[in-house]
């Protein structure tokens, strides 16, 4: 593990909530929600098919503006879909959800610190908190399914694999940190319809940015995912990166506001809505 | 004029830029920012051919996030390209411009009401101000006409017709205040590719809000538009309305911010952007 300072911790690996239940995929996001609510924990990718699922980062008020502006200024890792008023639980993506019970798994951060991976953040909560709900690659997944696209990790019931990478995203107030990614491995045959069925959603991380080589985003060696799990290339397989909503998290480690709650990643929020909704055309 | 207390008061319509310099659309940004510099003031659809234009608002930092969250709940009207720091008069969208010279006319307000429409705003800055610079749907007429669809309001030598609608806005803090639309008819035979080309460019508001009946909007007669200039429709043509980034410059006369600055609508900074750099396929 090349692990420094500024990268986060690793996710002990949940088993895919996915693999856990062979009814997940079919699931309404309210079952999931309560599901996940009652303790069950794991990655989501396949669950709820063709719903939209949303990376958390709650930071204190004081906090909200540079979180906001530096989701502006950083939009392809950080496509916000909803930020709810300080102290609120609720979100307009599922009007019954509950922010501090209804993921899977959360990460508590205190001055850039993981301190404590629950189930329920209830016992942390503060009333000055305010929610960011980021876009995920999970829901294009479904697009590339359904263009004909293989998609790794879920055939191979895995999380997906995720690096921190050595670019940088534009600072914004305290806020600074690296770009973290996303990789599915991609036939040649596919690599058109992969780039162009994820362009076609911006709101969820949009096309890669970047395909091949891994060393061009300064990730030494593609076994070694700092999130999530290594997944399997087939011999002629395209590596292709794309933005990754634990980019907040990134930033959490590396500029150490007082005090973060986010998702376990791959361990995402569940929402009502559709990924088609996000689809531009 | 159905001119309520929520609806900005109308432009005084200078003559459209690309007119008045036949070369206009030839500029590079850079020669139109300098020109306006100079005093040059009018619509400037047609401008810089390619390059992508911009809305502008400045307000005090206390009012920035209540700013950038109307933006973000609001991304159709208020799709965001750039947020200065405090003070700062540039922007990445054009390393040598002066937001306080360079766009044709602006508009000044104070506790949401119109103050003054310079052409340079020096002697109004503040130290405290944070600019917006919101994406304007100039920029997908490029796509429109290498389509074949025609532009009317271009054909006509007009600035563009913009409506304020019945449709609020989801609030955000102090900030609240009816939608605001741009006009163009397009032929039936052309409004797939107006409503696609569009649509593949959501940094500039995306695809249209409504097709057809204004009345849906709350638009009485389409002759007399809030801001700019009544178009003319050919028989068969379909008035198709898009989200429109005078939006903001509402809120500011519904919500009654201390402080405002705007560009005055239809008269966009010029960013050294491509409209090509949006496109998301």
């Amino acid at each position: 593990m090349n692990h420094t300072d500024d990268r986060p911790p690793t996710t002990v690996g949940d088993r895919p909530v996915a693999l856990a239940d062979g009814q997940a995929h079919a699931w309404t996001p309210r079952t999931a929600r309560i599901r996940f609510r009652e303790g069950l924990a794991g990655p989501t990718a396949g669950v709820a098919a063709g719903h939209t699922q949303a990376n958390l980062i709650s930071v204190p008020a004081d906090w909200a503006y540079d979180m906001l502006l530096f989701c502006q200024r950083n939009p392809k890792p950080c496509p916000v879909l909803d930020v709810t008023d300080a102290g609120s639980v609720t979100t307009v993506l599922a009007e019954d959800a509950d922010l501090r019970t209804d993921l899977p798994r959360y990460r508590v951060w205190e001055n850039g610190e993981l301190v404590d991976e629950p189930t329920d953040v209830r016992a942390h909560w503060r009333g000055d908190l305010v929610s960011f709900l980021i876009g995920c690659s999970f829901t294009f997944e479904w697009a590339l399914t359904a263009a004909g696209v293989p998609v790794r990790h879920v055939e191979q019931g895995r999380n997906v694999p995720m690096y921190v990478t050595s670019w940088q995203c534009r600072p914004a107030g305290r806020l600074r940190g690296p770009l973290v990614v996303s990789m599915r491995p991609v036939p040649p045959a596919h690599l058109s319809a992969a780039i162009r069925e994820s362009s076609l959603l911006p709101a969820v991380h949009g096309g890669p940015v970047h395909c091949g080589d891994p060393a061009a985003l300064g990730i030494d060696d593609l076994g070694r995912p700092d999130f999530g799990d290594p997944v399997d290339l087939e011999p002629d397989d395209i590596p292709v990166f794309w933005a990754c909503g634990v980019t907040p998290q990134a930033a959490v480690t590396a500029s150490r506001p007082p005090f973060a709650i986010t998702h376990a990643p791959g361990q995402m929020f569940l929402s009502d809505a559709r990924d088609e909704q996000f689809r531009v055309v």
